[in-house]
């Protein structure tokens, strides 16, 4: 399969670039920047694109693609409900190109948001702990909030009530935040990349999945499974959970 | 409902009847045990019955609860082929009654076979780790071994080679043992109960699934699970993972 | 060697009756509680005495002992510098009676706390995350508040400043309790019962600390090397620790 | 202080040389490789060598750092009485001296190795569990195999007799490598790099020491602490422990 790389010069484009080359199969015959115009001739015969930029010019990038007649693995973030739309009309048009839109492509990641909620229903209790590297700004991460929230939408799904939670006094907030009653826990430690563990409990008995990312290197095995399934898909789809069997 | 325990005074009978009592909605009519005899009378009534008893007592067990019209959840292990099908066979003569056999019933143990199969197709390698108890006289466990033996069959469905090894010189055994391609270590530590590591890698990234069995009151609320369900499902059910949204 | 226990009906009590029984070489020989009088006579030949009892009444309890001329293991927390005083002034008199005080006989627990203390001075990061069965109505344990203050005196001891923490946005609380600058995290969740992790991270790496205790059988063989231990040292010693050749 | 790196053009010594440049106050003012000579000129007004070479060339440069009256901090391994002798020797004509011979500058590792050993005395059981990435050609690792001899040896010396196990059936060796009565696992996982866990076991209670070894700036700490310490201890010093209050 041809391939390219949009946003070849960015640090994610660079790890793709390097994933590319090292699989066997794959043929890289375009790295685009910033500055580079995305056409039929610059693709250089492409069958499909990795595109990771900025979200600011992902959309204008993702259009001319499908334009481009190119297959789309689209790991740039900041997507909305507006903008998808602008894509799936511009699909309409182009009903042979297959989009895929995801907010992760680390397998362990995904696997580790797809169990979690379906383990949810099932336990009295739930808990996330997400690790990161101490440059990270924001806290909690936005996997462990989206995490939190599936988990406790499937609780009420299930009919499940309140967690058990006795505790009276924490003058110092350590039970952590409270996201739709999930408590989400954030630790910041030198030496760490991105990390999360789900903890779930009942009467004797705990179930945790956790999920380690220790380099960005981990994207790619899911980029390489987007690749795969993109062409056979037409339309957009979004979240790299669609293309696996779970 | 209206329960029965079947194996009442044995060790899981003692902890079903425990969590039959606490659990509201739940009436235990019937504590039956080796010498009293499986009837309408004795039954006294139940909707649903929990059997844990003795290989060697189970069949003979299960055909007389569904005789006398009674749901049956049965934790008793050793069921072969054979059993399961007189199992089957009296079950087409009373076809409204439902019978749920499972080799498990602690709701984290399950998840985390059901999530080491399907997260197996989507990692280089995977390797399985028991802890137990140190009076326990096998290893690996049995689970260990089922869970090895899923990971290997959705290893090779997916297509996926051998796991990367370079391993050269291993003169002490310390790679552990390897069932179909899968290693699975067993340790054996004063504290423990039951316990399972299953780690999944890519480049990259890890994926952890951990399941602690710290007591037996982890069996309850898959048993219960099971009587909220079993009556709505005629037939054999085998395996509690069927009556969960997976 | 004669044991006595000293609050033999409580829980803590039964389990160190229990243990005393079980092993070679220990001989119960009094089991005393509220209401029986300590003296040479209800000791029945003690040589030393296991006190597990309740805050109001442990400091009559002990100079009772010291009177009669028995050895202590003190486990009933409560202690305070005035009523350690009472002790110390009693042991004079009685110069070669030894009492052991220590508010954790968790071997677990306690090394974990020397181990983090000791390994505070070498790392830029440190943090506490502790776990719970959820009718705990304190957070953080006072285990974890603790170990934080030592983490923290290292750090200062050995000059090191402020842990690396980039926190802007932390709207919920996430990042959770800060105690003398180490953040502390509690868990509460179905099943489990007392658990603590330290984690210490620096450039490239992380150490890990932790400690499950799932029975209160786990403070047995602290007891058990307090009783071995502490007619070998005349006066009070407040700690395990102090046994331990750490 | 002004720093040499002997081996500079290495993996290790590349990682090393970034280190001395990020660290205030270190002036890195020569870096040999294997060609150059070491000498007072080449090696500019160091005060202190980082020496990580090979083990065929390091004695060789080792006492011509001594003899250019630099004090070292050695990387390399492959060291053994013959070859410590000989910098022995050199260090009594040059008393002025410090060297630092470490098998292991992670702290993470050393205080692992040093938590172990004084908590082995303490427990019923200890196993080791360490993991590494699959391109590892010896299991188990150097650091578990001496992981397990300090476990072994520390109960030897306090009285302990066999750990518990009632294994009887283990066909396929699940149960690892055993070490002086210590068993080891070896786990190989893509994604990883070098990791070990001790785990501690008593009745009702476990202690878990772990390290992760993530990347070899991981090293740099370890090697810092040698620098600023080194010259304060003339003579030969072994072991990076050595160095740490512990």
């Amino acid at each position: 399969m041809k391939v390219a790389v949009i946003g070849a010069q960015g640090r994610m484009g660079t790890a793709m670039s390097a994933g590319v080359q090292a699989t066997e199969g794959l043929d890289l015959v375009a790295s685009l920047d910033a500055g580079d115009e995305i056409t039929v001739g610059s693709l250089n015969g492409a069958e499909a694109a990795i595109e990771f930029t900025r979200p600011d010019s992902t959309v204008a990038n993702v259009l001319a693609l499908i334009d481009a007649g190119v297959h789309c693995v689209v790991g740039t973030t900041g997507w909305t409900g507006e903008s998808l739309d602008l894509v799936k009309e511009k699909l309409e048009q182009n009903p042979s190109i297959g989009v895929l839109i995801a907010p992760n492509y680390a397998l362990s990641a995904v696997l580790a948001m797809v169990f979690a909620k379906k383990a949810a229903a099932y336990f009295e209790s739930a808990e996330v702990i997400e690790l990161h590297h101490p440059g990270k700004v924001d806290a909690p991460s936005g996997t462990a909030l989206t995490t939190a929230q599936h988990i406790a939408q499937a609780r009420r799904e299930a009919g499940l009530g309140e967690m058990p939670d006795a505790t009276e006094t924490d003058p110092h907030g350590a039970r952590g935040a409270v996201i739709e009653g999930v408590h989400v826990h954030a630790v910041r430690l030198r030496g760490l990349t991105a990390h999360e563990e789900v903890v779930f409990g009942n009467p004797g008995e705990q179930l945790t999945i956790r999920t380690d990312s220790f380099d960005r290197e981990s994207f790619f095995p899911g980029v390489l499974l987007g690749l795969r399934e993109v062409g056979k898909r037409p339309g957009l789809t979004y979240g790299l959970d669609q293309l696996m069997e779970l």
